[in-house]
């Protein structure tokens, strides 16, 4: 093979908040790379891009068959994943061209950064830039986020599956409370995430089949918190059903604003105690109404729940990996392969794609008519959207009672820049 | 039939805090009494004790074969459950009258009562009282607790699945974790039930391969909190592993006995924080190490977790619902059936019994001997006890995305009491 047709390497890297299918895209990537004679070897950035930087790159063609095909159902960023928002160009273009200069030398000629929407935008710098220095890169971006707020895709990968662990937890705390609520709890707080949109928090509302059916409340930061509403609501279901269960998202804010996270609690020495919209929930719901109360944070546990993974998920999420492979093989660039939906019932999907330039840094909130006129629950139209995206299940393997997942053996290829770049922190 | 052998009655009720698969003990109990031509209708309680006090029994033989059998993958208490401790005979003996009475009226021979260390003193307290009475009942109780602090029996029905959540859960979130350290979280605390003893926080350990696997520190009430400790150790694993993965039981105490959740944060209006052992670990983290951090707080979503429950635990919990009827037909009388462990490995168990009289108000902790030296992980011989009770998976079925739940009719039998009860509030 003559130099000129040597097959480029292509680099893959993973941002942000990890999920618990994002690395089925990094399988969908690397398996659908190896299958082409136009890309060589797919390098991994350890850390996200921190490795591109720091020049430690996984050579992927070092794990096995096996390894690269047990990341489909293992949850988290098999390669490292990190919270680092490339300045812009005039603030560090040093940065940019340190990127350049590492693709350069490992003869990357494909970049693959699975993020969300300020990866999105990253993905789209990198991609000019490269065509300004005269080294021109593809740039694609593997959609991925449980916030659910990207962008042109029917949804976000990643989301489907905290959706149905949400809704499965809230109708099985649900039937809990139910049971017991005769003398004892009669309130219950699920926090979850969704700092900016309510996506995941509405999505606990497939759970929920009749007005008696948990859950009664959903809080989403599109509706300002009212706290007379709020409490006149619990007070109303603990009446009407026995009890009343609240799904909350962690962006659950007022009219102004103000985040009811931050409420402000203080611990004896004066310290701002760390808040949590439950905790604050349930002090109100106790003070006000006087209700046996107990509250559950589900955080990481959300978005790593492998376990219980949506099937639909995990097909999208591969789907998009592979998908990007095959768009940089048809020449594209500066894209971003989305999900569309070509029809509800049953759920069809196909992949399209989107302009980067589009993408990047847009974010998309719950429309207003997925929410209830009370603005507490989702309407029948937010159903027909979320229902589809928590189908399936797709449980992993298990060794003694324990999921199994990928060990790689993350073998960096030899560095060959001589410079040691200093990451921001 | 001549009314001389007319089959006895049975009643069932489920007591206490609910599991994944106490439905399930309910499952054995009514299908091994239909199997039977010695009893006849099992009538359970509605709301647990309540119900028998109350004299709202549903008839379980108005539900079809299916309903009783999906119980067995039902998380909470279908049949509704309460947290009512009978008083002492001395002080509230007009209780004890009153279940006679319904008994009588119902013609109740069989009083199966699923539950904890109360509900086994009251079991006994029945028995002896309706010999008492002369209108003699065999009653048996059926073992059913998270806590795991049930004597005799290898462990208790309800807790193995818990078990499997938690563990699962801690080696999910701590790949995550582990996948974001290098410029996100470093300390992310789990908060897991266990208010006097630490068997749940402990069976997080088994998670644990080595060293540096998630998660790293187990807080039990067994061990006393002691800060500095503490603080060292969660700066060694971040300087060592890059992160550290807390469990924490409810119940984590100091020398004093003091609970940290009751560390007694106030919120801007002077009114005490509800609570909880993350938040507090997590302001003591923040505050003293500095370390970006984040905490989740189980609650109800880990007893009620049916979607991963331990097959070991549903085939144990079920089990010992059938042996409860196989033991009264046998002329058995306040007596427990429990779990004996034959072999750790393979694990192979049958059912024993244990006398209520031995059984009623013990608590068990966990051996020192399963606590690590240090006081912050469980050792080999713990591993050895926890692996078996969370093999194997016993999947609900799905519809859209959700399990399915078996939903009962509740037909209640003809009131033939002319008293109304009035329960103790």
């Amino acid at each position: 093979m003559s130099n000129a047709s040597k097959p480029k390497n292509a680099f893959y890297a993973q941002s942000g908040g990890v999920t618990a299918v994002i690395n089925a895209s990094a399988c969908g990537v690397i398996q659908a790379a190896k299958e082409s004679d136009q890309i060589g070897t797919v390098y991994a950035g350890h850390n996200g891009i921190i490795g591109a930087l720091t020049e430690e790159l996984i050579d992927t063609s070092q794990e096995s068959k096996e390894t690269i095909a047990a990341l489909k159902h293992t949850p988290s960023g098999a390669f490292g994943s990190c919270r680092y928002k490339l300045k812009s160009l005039e603030e560090n273009k040093a940065e940019y061209m340190r990127l350049i200069e590492v693709f350069k030398a490992h003869d990357i000629g494909y970049f693959f950064y699975n993020g969300g929407g300020d990866s999105a935008d990253t993905c789209l710098k990198v991609s000019k830039l490269s065509e300004q220095m005269g080294y021109p890169i593809q740039a694609i971006h593997v959609p991925k986020t449980v916030d659910n707020d990207l962008p042109f895709t029917d949804n976000s990968p990643g989301f489907g599956s905290v959706a149905k662990y949400v809704a499965i937890s809230t109708q099985e705390a649900g039937l809990d409370i139910a049971s017991m609520c005769k003398t004892s709890t009669k309130v219950f707080i699920f926090e979850v995430m969704g700092r900016h949109a309510g996506w995941i928090a509405g999505s606990a509302g497939i759970a929920s089949t009749n007005e008696h059916t948990p859950p009664h409340i959903i809080l989403m930061p599109e509706i300002a918190f009212e706290e007379t509403a709020f409490l006149n609501k619990v007070d109303q279901c603990v009446k009407d059903y026995g009890f009343c269960v609240i799904v909350a998202s962690e962006g659950t804010q007022d009219k102004d604003g103000k985040f009811l996270a931050d409420a402000g609690a203080k611990d004896a020495f004066g310290h701002t105690q760390l808040g949590g919209v439950a905790p604050t929930l349930a002090t109100l719901v106790k003070d006000k109404l006087g209700y046996k109360y107990h509250w559950a944070v589900a955080d990481y546990l959300q978005r790593a729940a492998r376990h219980i993974a949506s099937k639909t998920d995990v097909d999208q999420a591969y789907a998009v990996g592979r998908a990007a492979v095959e768009k940089a093989l048809e020449g594209k660039n500066a894209i971003m392969p989305c999900i569309q939906r070509t029809s509800d019932t049953p759920y069809t999907w196909e992949i399209g794609e989107a302009p980067l330039a589009e993408v990047a840094n847009v974010e998309q909130k719950m429309p207003r008519d997925f929410i209830s006129e009370d603005g507490f629950h989702i309407t029948e139209k937010a159903k027909t959207y979320f229902s589809p995206l928590i189908q399936g299940e797709d449980y992993p393997p298990y060794i003694n009672g324990l999921p199994q997942v990928a060990k790689l053996k993350k073998v960096f290829a030899p560095k060959k820049t001589a410079t040691n770049f200093d990451v921001n922190k």
